[in-house]
C-alpha cells in the first residue's frame, strides 16, 4: 500500500490525502459503510457503487468467519469476488464482536474462547488464527487482534488489556509472515491504539504502535459510551504520537460531527454501523441537522427527502412517502434511510476532503458542527 | 382507456393486444406486480422502472384506506404522486381482503363491517364508498366491490354470494356515475365475475358482467385453493362469454405455469403475490424451473443467478451468495430474489406476447410449461 499525504489544513491538524492498494484508490478522509456479513444491511453493491460510491467498505470478521465460514470464502476466492465488490476491503479482527459477547466469552493470554450467537457453538480466537482467517476473507487491509475495553474501565482493567493487546500484536505480526497472499493481490495490516480514556495509557500505546512501523494506524476502544470530548481528547493524544506520514483509522466512529471534530485532529479513516443502524430506525442524518422521519411532522411533507442529497433516493422520495413507509413498517423505507445516510456520511467526508485541499476546512467544519446539531 | 386487440394465436385462445390510458400504454398480456401498501416490498420504484419494466402495477385498497389513510392521499394528489409512479395502476376493491380477515368482518346487503388488522378498530366498505375510496387512490383501473367466496364453496353460498356481488355491482356503477375524476386523468372500472368453482354459476355470473358493457372485465374468486385444472375450467367457460374486444383480468394468478396457461385461455392480466411473497422466501422462478435457494446444494455454486434473466441481479450475483444472504437472514437476499422474480414474470409475459405476435405460441408455452414443471 502506498499513502500520500497530499495537503494539510493550515488551521487544523486535518489532512488529505490517499491510499492506493491493489484495489485502487482510497482518498481520506474517507467514511467506510459497515458490511457486516458480506453485504451493506439493505443496499445493493450496485447502489454502493454508484449512488454512495465509497472507495472501500468493512466486514466483519466474526461474522464471516462464522457465516458462509472460511471454506465458502476460500472457494469463492475471498470477500472480494464472494460479494462481488472489486474496491476496497477492510476486515476487524474480531476483537469488538467477541468482547460483545460478554456473557460467552473467556479472555485469556493465548486468546479468546467464545460461544456463537447464531448456536451456541464454542469458538477460540487466538491472534495467529485470527491472521489466518482475514488472509482468507481477503481484505485489503487487515486488523491486529486487540483486546477492546467497555466504558468505564477501572484502570488497572485497562492497563492490563492494553499490554496484552500488545503482546497480541507482536504475535499477530510473527504470524503474518508466515502466510502468503492468497488471492493474488497484498494486504496491508494496522496495529490497534488501546488505552480506554486514560491519557497516559493511550500515550504509552501510541508509541508502541508506532515503534512498530506498520503502513496504518488504528484507534480502537473509543465511541464505546464515553463523552464525545473524552474521545476527542483520546484521539488528540494518541493522533500526536503516530507517524504523520501513516494513514490513521478511528474505529467505530461516529456522528456527522464525530467525524469531522475527529478529521480536525488528523484522522483519516471511519467507519461505524451509525449512518445503516439508525436509518433503519427511521433517523436521517442531513447537512441542516437530524430528521426523525417517524414523526407525525412530516405526514404530508410532500417535499423531497434531501433536496440537495447526493443519492436518488433524495430527489425522488417525499419524507411524506418515507414516513408513511416507516409507519407501515415496509422494509423499503428502511432501504432508502439507509442509501440516504451513507450517501450523506459520504458526502460530508468528501465535502471535508475538498475543503482541506482548499485551505478552508476549519472554518467549514465548524459552520457543519453547528447546523448539523440541530433536530430538523 | 381504449383497448387494441392486436393478434390472435392461430393455436389457441390467446391473444395480444394494447391498453392505452392517461398514463400510458399497456402491453397484454401482462403481470402486475403487487406494491400493497404503496411500495413493491423490497423494491425502489426505479428498480421497478429500469429493471422490471411493468406498464401496470397494483395497490391493495383494503390497505391504502388503512396506511396512509384517504386524508393524506387526497393531499398527495393520489397514490400516483404519493408513491412516485407515473405509469399505470390498478386498485383492487378490498374485497378480497376483508374476506381474508374471515374472524373480524361481517358482510351484509349493504355492505361489509370489518376490523382492522392493525389496531382492531371498526370500518365499513359498501359498494359506494369503496368507489369514493378508489376514486381518491386515483388508480387508473379500479375495481368492482365483490364478495370473494371461500373454496370449497357449498353451491348454495357461492349462488346467493354472485348475486350479492352482481347486486353491489349495479350500487358501484350508479355511484361512480356520480363521482368526478378527482385529479384531471380518467379512471376505468372492471367489474368482477365470481361463482365460484361451478360452472352454470361462473356462465350465468359472466352473461352479468358482459351485460354491463364494461371497458374491461375480471375474473375472481379463483387461485383460493382450487386445483388448477378447476381454475382453467372456469377460465375457459367464462372467457368464451365475455366480450373478445376488452381485456380479460384474472385476479390473483398465479403460478408462471399458470400465466402461461390462462394467456392460451384468453386471458390479458394478471396479479399475484407469489413471486413477490415466495422470492421473500427464498423460491426463484426460472425458465427451467424453480430454485429452493437456502438448499445446501446451492452453497458453494459461484455461478451468476440466471446467467439468461433480464435484471441485474441476475448477472451481478451468485446463487451461493444469494443462500448466504437467506441463511444469514440478511435482507438484500430478499430483496435479490423479489427482483429476480418480478423480472422473470415481466420476462415471461413479454415473451409470450412476442409468441403471440409472431404466431407460435401454442409450441411455445407447451414446451415452456414442461421445462418450468422442474426443480432444479
Ligand atoms: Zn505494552
Ligand atoms: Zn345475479
Amino acid at each position: 500500500m502506498q499513502f500520500k499525504l497530499e495537503h494539510r489544513d493550515p488551521a487544523s491538524k486535518a489532512r488529505a490525502g490517499e491510499m492506493i492498494t491493489d484495489h485502487g484508490s482510497i482518498r481520506t478522509p474517507i467514511f467506510m459503510p459497515v458490511g457486516t456479513v458480506a453485504s451493506v444491511k439493505g443496499v445493493h453493491q450496485k447502489e454502493l457503487r454508484e449512488e454512495i460510491d465509497p472507495d472501500i467498505i468493512l466486514g466483519n470478521t466474526y461474522h464471516l468467519y462464522l457465516r458462509p465460514g472460511m471454506d465458502i470464502l476460500r472457494k469463492a476466492g475471498g470477500l472480494h469476488a464472494f460479494m462481488g465488490w472489486d474496491r476496497n476491503l477492510l476486515t476487524d479482527s474480531g476483537g469488538y464482536q467477541v468482547y460483545s459477547l460478554s456473557g460467552n466469552r473467556k479472555i485469556r493470554e493465548e486468546g479468546v474462547k467464545f460461544k456463537s450467537h447464531i448456536d451456541g457453538s464454542a469458538h477460540m480466537f487466538t491472534p495467529e488464527y485470527v491472521m489466518e482467517i482475514q488472509r482468507i476473507i481477503g481484505a485489503d487491509i487487515i486488523m491486529a487482534f486487540d483486546e477492546c475495553t467497555p466504558y468505564p474501565c477501572d484502570y488497572q482493567y485497562a492497563q492490563r488489556s492494553m499490554h496484552l493487546t500488545h503482546r497480541w500484536l507482536d504475535r499477530c505480526m510473527v504470524h503474518l509472515e508466515t502466510l502468503p497472499f492468497p488471492y493474488g493481490y497484498s494486504q496491508t495490516f494496522f496495529p490497534i491504539v488501546q488505552g480506554s480514556t486514560f491519557k497516559d495509557l493511550r500515550k504509552q500505546s501510541a508509541e508502541y504502535i508506532a515503534g512498530v512501523g506498520a503502513e496504518g494506524n488504528a484507534i480502537g476502544g473509543l465511541s464505546v459510551g464515553e463523552p464525545a470530548e473524552e474521545m476527542y481528547a483520546m484521539t488528540e493524544v494518541v493522533c500526536d504520537i503516530l507517524p504523520e506520514d501513516k494513514p490513521r483509522y478511528l474505529m467505530g466512529v461516529g456522528t456527522p460531527i464525530n467525524l469531522l471534530e475527529n478529521i480536525a485532529l488528523g484522522i483519516d479513516m471511519f467507519d461505524c454501523v451509525m449512518p445503516t443502524r439508525n436509518g433503519r430506525n427511521g433517523m436521517l442524518f442531513t447537512a441542516h441537522g437530524t430528521i426523525n422521519i417517524k414523526n407525525k411532522k412530516w405526514e404530508s411533507d410532500f417535499s423531497p427527502i434531501d433536496a440537495d442529497g447526493p443519492t436518488f433516493v433524495d430527489r425522488e422520495y417525499t419524507k411524506a412517502y418515507l414516513r408513511h413507509l416507516f409507519v407501515a413498517n415496509e422494509y423499503l423505507g428502511k432501504q432508502i434511510a439507509t442509501i440516504h445516510n451513507l450517501g450523506f456520511y459520504l458526502w460530508l467526508v468528501r465535502e471535508a476532503r475538498s475543503h482541506i485541499l482548499a485551505g478552508d476546512f476549519a472554518s467549514w467544519k465548524n459552520r457543519m458542527v453547528k447546523q448539523m446539531d440541530n433536530r430538523l
